[in-house]
């Protein structure tokens, strides 16, 4: 079996750590590890594989011998690094959004388009969090009808804003506690005990990028041009994990029973779905683990062709390093 | 001016404790107040008008004399004590949902329909908090075009399950920090740094009955028995005030221009909605005070004649206490 050098770009970062642990623990056929990061990061370390890595700064010469780059940086590094990459006859799989939407970079979902690796040119991008978790629960249930639209409304965890998220809202809690000022400095207002529904910036028709990502990433992933999604995204005060609230509305009634038999089956997914027992998906439970937990299955009362449900998933692992490493597996299969 | 004797009963929980707020800081002409709780009550004080009253046990005999009940008690005890307060011939203005859908019972939403008020045998009821909350931000858009469904997920703060539920949020927080465990009693799971997608107990259809509120309470205040709407209600590690994402579904299309201009107008609204101010509904803003919040205002992608919003209010206030104040104003008027 061939072994492959893998560099991790932002290596120090929340999802770069979580790639990390990721490839290990799938057990990812690593000849060697290449652990790069900004310049900030020269002198640290990272563990891999039970040894302290020490990370690189990233410059052009970083990417010399390497099969596969997993990219968990920020837009302006990914666009600085990629054309390098491409040039040293690596593969780029990217966490960041900049090349999302190039035509020739596939954006995948390992349970939903495989396929779509095979026409890579060197750079597969990565979805948005929210998106690769909303939609390993969704796209399924194209298997019963044509889906049109998504209505979604999400709960998403401080980690999905960095390492920095969790530390402010475990410091702002704490100062509450003894009755001391926290001044928000991740969060645009105090996150403790409070929720933000205001995710990314504003890109058009007062939605923000992050709700935006959601209709235009699951056209991609699903091929589905005429897809309308529309979403509101609000942070909430839970460390770890998104949640999304989503009313499906497809072509034809769709049958609750034969959806929840569909995702009791389907890859990537576990049905939770028993409120008289307490079984539902919560942060908690969806919390450093790979699957996407569904439930609160039922039809949507304001149109039969529609079902609601509830979904949670690690956004660092399916919603991000996860998913990353497994188009990585796909790649070398 | 006529002053009235005004009974709480169930003085000492979260809600009734805000009504005595409510009743003095909105100067109701109060006689005399009767505050009135269970055995368990006997002893304990609450204050009113910079004065300590002691709490009675509710029985027959507390009603002689009163001439409005504000019910802040379970289902159960309204159930008890209506009868005996109206053959007392006081009005009961009752927060429970025993009598919420009885023909002969009012549902009043003051800003909606305070002419329902006139039609009460006895008894008018409260709205569930988050049907007062949610309404008071949707109503007024019927004048642009009447409203056919509405879709909600909602953000349900801890105080809604009582005055118990802001102490495990706290508590179990504090324990988790000092690394012990603190097992859920009020909640069915850990609600510390995480999400509960199941309020109020398995109804129908999936739904549980906090979810059918919105829909049967909706049809009754807003006088429409066809109204659908379907809802998410979820718990969030929220001190106060509740939140929803919703979206709304006219008759025709509906300006997104035209309903800004409606809501900063609305009465009981405050118009919040400015993302690039970072100006946007927030629970910490909308906690202790009456106005529901409304902000995030724009065009449903997936169908021009819907709109989507973000309202928060304080569920203790505008979603209970306050509410049922504004009533026993009209009633005196």
């Amino acid at each position: 079996m061939k072994n492959y050098t893998v560099a991790v770009l932002g290596a120090t970062g929340a999802v770069g750590r979580e790639m990390l642990r990721i490839l290990q623990e799938r057990n990812f056929p690593v000849g060697k590890l290449i652990a790069l990061g900004s310049e900030r990061s020269n002198g640290s370390f990272v563990s891999f594989a039970g040894e302290q890595i020490p990370v690189q700064e990233a410059t052009k010469e970083s990417f010399a011998g390497v099969d596969i780059v997993l990219g968990a940086a920020d837009n302006q590094t990914a666009l600085e690094f990629a054309p390098i990459i491409t040039q040293n006859g690596a593969v780029f799989v990217d966490n960041s959004s900049a090349f999302r939407q190039y035509p020739n970079v596939p954006l995948v979902v390992p349970e939903i388009n495989p396929e779509d690796v095979r026409k890579h040119e060197g750079i597969i991008s990565n979805p948005n969090c929210t998106t690769a978790i909303s939609l390993t629960a969704i796209a399924p249930l194209r298997a019963l009808s044509p889906i049109r639209s998504i209505w979604a409304a999400t709960y998403q965890a401080v980690s999905g804003a960095g390492i920095a998220g969790p530390v402010e809202l475990q410091q702002q809690i704490t100062a509450l506690g003894r009755g001391e000022p926290y001044p928000p400095q991740v969060f645009p207002h105090q996150i403790a005990y409070n929720l933000i529904p205001r995710i990314g910036e504003h890109q058009e028709l007062g939605y923000t990028s992050e709700e935006m990502k959601l209709q235009y990433e699951g056209r991609k992933i699903l091929h589905q041009p005429e897809l309308t999604v529309s979403c509101t995204c609000v942070r909430v005060p839970v460390m770890r994990s998104h949640s999304v609230s989503a009313s499906i509305c497809f072509e034809d009634h769709v049958d609750v029973a034969a959806a929840r038999e569909i995702l009791a089956a389907a890859p990537g997914c576990r049905l939770l779905d028993d409120l008289a027992a307490e079984e539902y998906p919560t942060p908690l439970l969806s919390s450093d683990q790979d699957l996407v937990l569904v439930g609160r299955l039922r039809q949507d009362l304001t149109d039969s062709n529609r079902l609601n449900l509830w979904c949670c998933g690690d956004q660092l692992r399916k919603g991000a390093a996860t998913n990353a490493v497994q188009i990585a597996e796909l790649l070398i299969k």
